[in-house]
């Protein structure tokens, strides 16, 4: 029986990662007489790794690590200015208007008049820059609470649950990654339904494949409500 | 009769202000050839204040709002060596050990044994880093949870007494800073101990002076566990 639905936010309720693939593309421009789109883009997923542990996620990062791989990329060689245009794009994905994925309101909206089921919203990210994205879905009505996490692996699934005291087998987490809103809820023994979304950022993929009775991969969020209903009749 | 403590982080459990002044002094040296001390603080206060609403608190929006004044200060002069610099002194912070405040872990560890007590973390900054230096200071099994929050604001205390289920009047907060930790907990109807710290960040000082029965002066954190035997008893 399940009474506790988590909802993922980056690229399940709100597109994310197509605002990140974009900058990535000006980026390259930017760079474009320093070297090709595939070295820059190449450079700039390994910077991000390899500062993924002292920086975390969220734009504030992504910009820091794009700063260091244009001085890294042009030897020293870029100007201040276009120093500057990074920082620039970084304040226009910081500002850029919240779009909701296709449907999502919808059946946040059902779901939570259905009165059966308490709604969270569980992201990892920057705490910052999601609350502002939250606050614009206007999506807060429905939920009974917002949750923005450093990692989410077993152990952090372990924490909310007991913080919000929910049964693993009460708990549906609904999300687009198989690595962070997937794997580690399937390991907690919680129900785990996939949306896929079309881009997985390189740093989010996986080569482990979900499986078991509480996995549900869904076509889209439209297929939700029916999947609750099937689950709990 | 008091069964909640909120305890600030930043300058009342660990030192925090003191690292942030440090970097200021050595930013202020690496422009020196641009500007004098006092113009490079300005300039990067002012940035830094206009910078809020858009990337939050925390070591990673500094960093930006630095390199932003850089190349303002420089009139885009500045080299791409000197920015790697400011980043460097970015990657010191985030990596800098965490160090206590005189007292703390004991009286932590005091009103924890006591057993009358919920002790809670709650600080405002950035969630990445604030989890690196709670998971450093070790004191995670004294408290029952860690609150990162955007704001310490009326609306942000009304919230976490709402989750964690606390009557005002049942809830002490303990902090350095009187904007963030005394006024906005007096507001709802709590109580607050103020512990001062020799430093206050420019953009968390405020006019207003705490008053009333439910405010609290105390000279340090030692005199915490007195405090609170006087009004519970």
């Amino acid at each position: 029986m399940i009474t506790t639905i988590g909802f993922d936010a980056d690229d399940t309720l709100w597109h994310n990662e197509t605002i990140f693939a974009a900058t990535h593309g000006r980026l390259c421009e930017l760079l474009s007489h320093y070297h090709d789109a595939a070295q820059v883009d190449a450079t700039l997923n390994a910077t991000e790794h390899r500062n993924l542990a002292r920086y975390g996620y969220g734009i504030k990062s992504f910009t820091l690590s794009a700063i260091e791989t244009a001085i890294e990329l042009s030897a020293g060689q870029i100007s201040a200015d276009e120093i500057r245009g990074i920082i620039e794009l970084a304040h226009e994905m910081l500002d850029h208007p919240v779009e909701m994925l296709e449907g999502v309101p919808e059946t946040v909206a059902t779901l939570a008049a259905h009165g059966a089921y308490r709604l969270l919203v569980i992201t990892k990210g920057d705490l910052h820059d999601q609350s502002r994205k939250y606050a614009l879905s206007a999506l807060d009505p429905h939920f009974a609470d917002f949750e923005v996490v450093t990692e989410k692996d077993p152990a952090t699934y372990r924490r909310l649950l007991a913080r919000h005291r929910i049964a693993p087998d009460e708990f549906l987490m609904v999300g687009n990654s198989i690595k962070s809103d997937i794997l580690p809820v399937l390991d907690v023994g919680a129900h785990a339904a996939h949306v896929p979304y079309h881009l997985t950022w390189v740093l989010d993929r996986t080569e482990r494949v979900p499986e078991g009775p509480r996995f549900h991969p869904l076509r889209s969020m439209g297929d939700l409500p029916d999947l609750l209903a099937q689950l709990n009749k």
